[in-house]
């Protein structure tokens, strides 16, 4: 059985096979701006619009991240970085599994955000900044978060008593202010298809 | 936008249409037993074998769960609970994104299994109990880790000073003494097949 171990090691089944199978490259597209600029929106745009396309790919926001793997997680700075950390390594492994991963998060830190695209050696990470002005952001307040930290029931709430570092030279700018959700989409699929994400024949 | 948002909800990509795109169902195969019973080999000789069936299939073992997600982790009953929480988690997200999941891990607490299953609840769960003599296991050794146990320089290794609860009511039982690897996976591929889970036309 052992020397049988080695064969079968051999066998697995690697990330660029599965990328060739599925006829696109695996990686993690990071959308990263303010609570309610529309991360999670384009996101899922993204992903029924490349899904009808035969693309396989997977969105990972706060819905489904901080109710299950990091639910026993605070909002404290140690366990902001458990919670990146622990979002790396999932992305890793789906990125592996051959599929693209769209990870909607505020992540305000720009060293949060270095760290990822560190953690992808480049070649295989993007970063969108999904732009909105904070008035824009405060209006829409879909879980009525804004209006909490402003009144001060939150503490550290991004935009308001806690910072958000814009990203310097993100791989795109999407401005939700001015542009649509059809737009939107349409820019990240250019961008996919500009770094030859799309498609591998 | 707001509007918007709750039509792109509706648009999600849910795990039943990608089960129907991959054409067959999502779920967790837990592949639990001894040290060297031979899992990881088992769950890559299926992964191999699915993946020529077109089946969208990934491994988790400790290599890839060790290194990465949980490597904060040490071997305290308390951090393997969270050892467990985290993988249950990580297959849960791998699940709703259609796949399935082959998860060779030692599990040796009946507790563990239990809530693995209920956290599934039940229908997209199936344990495998891969059966191995300790002595069988103890002279394969592939990492001299049973050979350290003995010698008492690692504690609390299962089946040499800490115990592994057998399965009561697996779902299928393969004996890695008697059993060959081809036979193995086809009775896994066996049970997916009796339980429906290949092919849905």
């Amino acid at each position: 059985m052992d020397k049988k171990n080695v064969i079968w090691h051999d066998g697995y089944v690697e990330r660029q096979e599965r990328n060739r199978y599925f006829n696109h490259k695996s990686g993690l597209l990071l959308l990263t701006g303010l609570s309610a600029s529309g991360k999670s929106t384009i996101a899922h745009y993204i992903e029924r619009e490349l899904f009808n396309q035969n693309a396989h790919v997977y969105v990972l926001d706060g819905d489904n991240i901080r109710h299950g793997l990091n639910s026993n997680l605070s909002f404290s700075r140690e366990d902001r970085r458990e919670n990146l950390r622990r979002i790396v390594e999932v992305s890793k492994l789906f990125v592996d599994a051959g599929m693209l991963v769209l990870a909607a998060f505020i992540f305000p830190y720009r060293e949060d955000r270095e760290y990822m695209r560190k953690r992808f050696e480049g070649d295989n990470f993007l970063e969108i900044y999904v732009k909105c002005p904070i008035e824009i952001c405060e209006m829409r307040d879909p879980k009525g978060q804004y209006k909490k930290a402003r009144a001060g029931i939150i503490k550290g709430y991004t935009g308001i008593d806690s910072p958000y570092d814009e990203p310097k030279k993100p791989d795109l700018i999407i401005d939700t202010e001015k542009t649509d959700i059809k737009n939107a989409g349409q820019m990240v699929i250019q961008l996919l298809n500009d770094r030859k994400y799309l498609s591998l024949d």
